[in-house]
Parts: C-alpha cells; structure tokens; sequence
C-alpha cells in the first residue's frame, strides 16, 4: 500500500487579525503550503477544512467551497466540524481519501476568524460545542467544564496547583520561541497563581485564549510525489463520547484521547514510549495533565509530577507542545488541529530553530472536541536521515 | 471490490416541530433506520452527519458527537458541511469510507431543526451559505441569487414564467402523495402567479419552505451485511465552483452540476438516458429545470419544454422529485441530500405507494449547496428483481 506524506506546510501568524477576513487567513496558510510542496494548484484533487463555528464568529458557512472557489479549483471540497477537534479531522479524512485511491493530492486547511464578534458571543459560540440541552442552557461554559475536570484530578491524586500552573509555565517559554505564537512572553507559576480567577481552580492564564489564524498541509500519495524531506502520516485514531461531562463513567480520565490513541498506535505499529515528541490539546491547564495521562506518556494520576519534574520541556524526555501549545501559540479553534501537524512536520524536517527537538523521529498530535466528546489523534514519522 | 449498499432508511415528518429538539428528531430518524436495516448499533463504526448550520439554527455545534453519545457510541462521528448540500456530502463520506475499508457499517444523518430562530434570523443564516463578503453583505439572499438565474434562463432561451411555476405545481401534486411531506396541499399555476413576490420574477410559491426534519441510512459493504431488498450505491460525483455568481462565466448553468454528474456517471458507467427517476434540488423552481439541463435529462436551454410536457411528472419519462421535493416535501437544509437518498431506496424497493415509479432500476439524487457553489450527485441502484 502506498505511503501518505506531508510534502508542504503553511501557515499564519496567530493572534488578532482584524485586518484579514477568514478567506484572507486561510488563502494566507494555503498559498505557503502549496509552495513549500512544490505542487501546482491543479495537482490538489481534495480540499478539507476544518473550521468549528465560521457561521457564527464570521457570518459564512460553506468554507470549503468558498477556499476552493477563490484558489480556482473544482475538486471535492469538504469542511468537517468536530468543534476545536475540526482540524484534526480534517487530516483524518484527507488522509482516508489518499489511502483509498479517491484523491492523491489532498490540501488541508484549519481556520478560525474569531474576532469578528465580541469576547461575550465567542465564548457562547464556543459552549456550542458543549451540550446545548444540559449544559450550556444551566449556564456552564468550557472554563466550567474543565474546572470540573481539574478539581476531580486534584481530589483524587493530590494532583497540585502548581503542577497545573507549570503546564503554561512550560508553554509560554516554548511559544517565546515560535514566531507565529500570540504570546512570546515567558511568565512564572507566581504569575498564573496571580491571575484572574476565571473558574476556581482555573485562572486566566490557565486557559487558552481566543485567537485568529489558519494552517495548511499539502497530504500526498508517495506514488503521486516525493519530496526531498518527507513526513509520513502512519497512523489515525478518532474515538467519540457523550458531549455532557455527567453523563460519563470517570472525570479524570479522557476516553476518546485513549481510545484514539489506541487506534492510532495500532495503526502506525508503535507503542507510546515510541514516541519523541507531541502537540496535545492543552486548551486548559488540566487538559494537558490528562493528555499526558491517558496518550500513555505517564500512569495515571502521575501527569503532575511529570510536569513537575521538566520531562515535557524541550530538552525533556518526551518534549511537549514545543509550539507553545494552544495556551502560548494561540487557539483559532479550527485552526488548531492542523498547526498541531504543523509544528511536527518543522521538529520532524528539523526546521524549528531554536525549539528544535533532538534526535526526534516520531511525533504525535492531539487534537481534542469540546471537554472530550471527540479525540482525534495522529502518529508522524521523519522519513529521511 | 465490494459493493455499498443502503441496508436501512429512516425518515422524520418534515415541517415545524416545536416539541422536538435537533439531538430528538435526529435520533427518531436513525432508531428508524437501525431497525429497518436489522442491525445492532454495536454494528455501527462510522458515523457521518450532514447539518449546515446547527450551531445559528439551534446554538448546538459538534452534532457528530453529540448524536454518537445519544446513541451510546464510541466510534468515528463526523460532522460535514457545505451548505444545503450537507446531506448529500455526508453519504460521499461515508461511501468512501466503506470502500476504503475504514468502515464496515457506517451511519449517516442529514437534520436541521430550523425554528428554534425566527424567520429573518433564518434567512440570514442561509445567506451564511453565500459569499459573506462580496453578496450577503450586500443584502443579497437566495432568493435573489436564484432570481438572477431565472431571468438569465428567460431572457436566452425563452423559458415561460408559467414553466417555472409548474415545477411547483407537480412538486405538491407528489407532494400530496408523500406522509412525510410538510406541504400536502396541490396548488395550481395561477396560485403561484398570484403568490407574494418574493425577487421577481419568483414568488412564494416558488420557494422551498423553512422546515424542520431528520433522514438517515444505514449504508453497508455487501461483504459485511446482505439485506433482502438492496439497493447499490454506485457512482458519487462531488464538484466545487466560486461562490459569488459574479465571479462565473456563465448564469444559465450550474457548472458544478455537470461536473458531478459526469463524475457520477462515470463512476456508476452508465449515461443520463439509463436514469429511471432522480430527487433534484429544487430550492427554488428554476433550480430543478437547470437540474434538468445539467443532469443530461433534456438539452441546454429545453427544461421548461421538459416540465410543460410533463415528462418529470410520476407518470413521465423521468419522473423528478416524487417526493414532493424541497418545493413540498421541505426544506430541512442539512437533511435534504439524506431524504432524497431515502426517497430513491423507498422507489426501488418499490414502497412508494401511490406515488410509486413503476419499473425503475436506476435512481439519482443531486444535491447543491448555496447557489451552485457545491453538487454532489449519487447513482443508485436496484439489486433485486
């Protein structure tokens, strides 16, 4: 069978664009994708995009039609939505109709323009991905949820604030060094514990913010081009659950991340430890706690202390969110997924400067739906010396 | 390689539900669909749901998960949207999941409950389909859009304002045959005459309504299930053109329908001639004599010959839309390419009851997304005799 590869990548800066629309982000990312592969527009036979609420944050559904019909293409053009879980998705399916033969050159495109609407209607539009009927009706909205998440953690493991507050600690460093981020400032576990308290136990800086921005990836069949650095995607997972959080068996576990996550592993052949480095879905302190958890980097209940102990920095044992994350990089929701593939494809090509990760040769990205109702994950692997 | 077919279809009332949710009329269509397809819901391993806009329409994004969770599933659940072709695109998803491999059994949905907002907000969330940009933001809505075409089609090749207004007419004249049907009503042409103008030369009459309603299908590989009466899926054509009318080159087709279409066509290796009866996207009346055109049914310029002949009616030589189509049936945006795929299954398994087609083998459902931008056609049929 043959292989899938990453043979371009592009991407915009993050952070609050009110100067570009939602079509000029995302032809932004494209137009640096389709140069970094070295295609021709007319090479491209699929185009998928991952957008989570472009209706509501910029007045215009039918984004796959609108990217496709602006780059003058004819082809399939789809947009998936899995709320902050719609880049990943994206990837899956390109990745599904490259495997199938449907298409050998896919275009994958994450955006979200959300500061076209104040910050009161985009954190409603962001509880869209949350239960409408039993949560956000009652109020709730995705600090909340999490908040939930992080209290059940702490209860149960003597998981510590801290512990939480190190996770941005961590990312803000590595975002200082990614020139795309939204925030380039370093800040100290002093500094979160000081925030605004948004819902207790999170403060502001426990949560990611709200950001512009769009990424793109040309995915190819080997068969249809080779490139001089490829990345090959091995392996896919993407598992589902219910929405509202009491409707679920355990709070301080995700099980779509460890179920996609078994999938993925399987896919691609490897185990957990096999893994160099990963982009995890750290939309909240205490989500990337568990992603540690429950991706296998850690036993449960002990992703604390491997913050705690430096193994999830840049020079750690199994390097994390070197982009910044979502925290630092930034989170234009449907955007997110694909910058997650991005950042691995740089650590992969060995592109990422100052950040770069040693000796790196399989990555994982983590892309995770509302407080866990969706869990897409993807193994990359460097396919070069 | 192994053969998809439709193992079970399930369908809600369409029209004005106030009593129900999105996440209740979704799963009324899909408990439907598992019972008459004879499966275990365990059976289902991929789930596909088509919805423009749920998120403006009833606050709810992330509907993929939200009706797996509903359903107790872990499995792939993804959302696709392209406008009011959602419907059609999700069944493309699906089919090309099975034939990967991917999936043995997969689910999909087309709903959208539409009233939960008032009717101008509606509106303005169906213009969300249009160019936000270069036509919504300058107060054009689809039946503007669709208006243009109309006089476009008139003023070359002298289509009568009375041809348009007999597609409404057959339309609810099937319509009246169909349970499930919003309006049951026959109307005549002088009633659309004398209707409302709404962008002339169209008025009321020849508009689809706004609905609520939920239509689902249990697609297989024939290697996984066999089911008494089946009904092959056998060519999908899917095909993007720019949004914005301006920017095409021609106002008297629908470019992307002929596109598809071929693609369908040669996929399925059969020619125009050898489909017995279609489900067309009549949002607007002129849009199913364009469909005529662009389907191959009748030449350029002769599908309002095709309607005052009566060639489309149940007892004609291709007879369209004896659902009651958009026109009577309804409108549920995200629903309607999975209704007329349900139509087509319940034609050839020959349970259409008064409105049965006799003798029909082949079926095709042609659904389009805003005003052209998106078509996705399908080709079934008939695995019995």
């Amino acid at each position: 069978m043959t292989k899938v590869l990453a043979a371009g990548i592009g991407i915009t800066k993050f952070g609050e664009h009110w100067e570009k629309s939602l079509r000029e982000l995302a032809i932004e990312a494209v137009l640096k994708a389709i140069e970094d592969a070295g295609i021709e527009r007319a090479d491209i036979d699929a185009l998928f995009v991952g957008s989570m609420s472009p209706g509501r944050f910029a007045g215009q559904e039918h984004v796959a039609a609108l990217i496709a019909g602006e780059l003058g293409l004819k082809c399939s053009a789809t947009r998936v939505e899995a709320a902050c879980a719609s880049g990943g998705l994206a990837i899956r399916h390109a990745y599904h109709a490259l495997l199938s033969g449907k298409a050998k050159c896919a275009l994958v495109i994450g955006v979200e323009k959300m500061t076209e609407v104040g910050t009161g209607e985009a954190i409603i539009t962001l509880a869209s991905a949350a239960d409408q009927e039993w949560e956000a009706y009652y109020g709730v909205t995705f600090p909340g949820l999490y908040a939930m998440l992080a209290r059940r953690h702490m209860h149960e493991f003597g998981t510590a604030r801290e512990q939480l507050a190190l996770v941005a600690v961590k990312n803000h460093e590595h975002g200082s060094m990614n020139p795309i981020a939204q925030f380039r400032n370093k800040i100290t576990v002093e500094d979160v514990l000081n925030s605004s308290p948004v819902a207790e136990p999170l403060n502001l800086l426990d949560c990611s913010p709200i950001t512009d921005g769009a990424a793109a990836i040309v995915l190819c069949r080997e068969d249809f081009l080779k490139v001089e650095k490829p990345v090959y995607l091995i392996g896919s997972g993407h598992a589902t659950d219910t929405i509202a959080l009491h409707e679920r068996s355990s709070l301080v576990e995700i099980k779509t991340t460890k179920l996609a996550a078994k999938r993925a592993y399987e896919e691609a052949g490897i185990k957990p430890e096999q893994v160099d480095l990963a982009e995890v879905h750290d939309c909240f302190t205490i989500a990337e706690i568990l992603a540690y958890e429950d991706l296998g980097f850690c036993n449960k209940g002990e992703g604390g202390k491997l913050i705690e102990n430096g193994e999830t920095s840049i020079k750690g044992r199994i390097p994390i969110n070197t982009s910044g994350g979502l925290k630092a990089c930034g989170h234009p929701v449907g955007a997110t997924g694909v910058k997650q593939a991005v950042e691995i494809v740089i650590q992969l090509r060995e592109e990422a400067g100052e950040r770069q990760v040693k000796d790196a040769r399989i990555g994982l990205t983590h892309n995770v739906g509302g407080s866990g109702a969706t869990c897409v994950v993807h193994i990359w692997e460097k396919g070069f010396s």
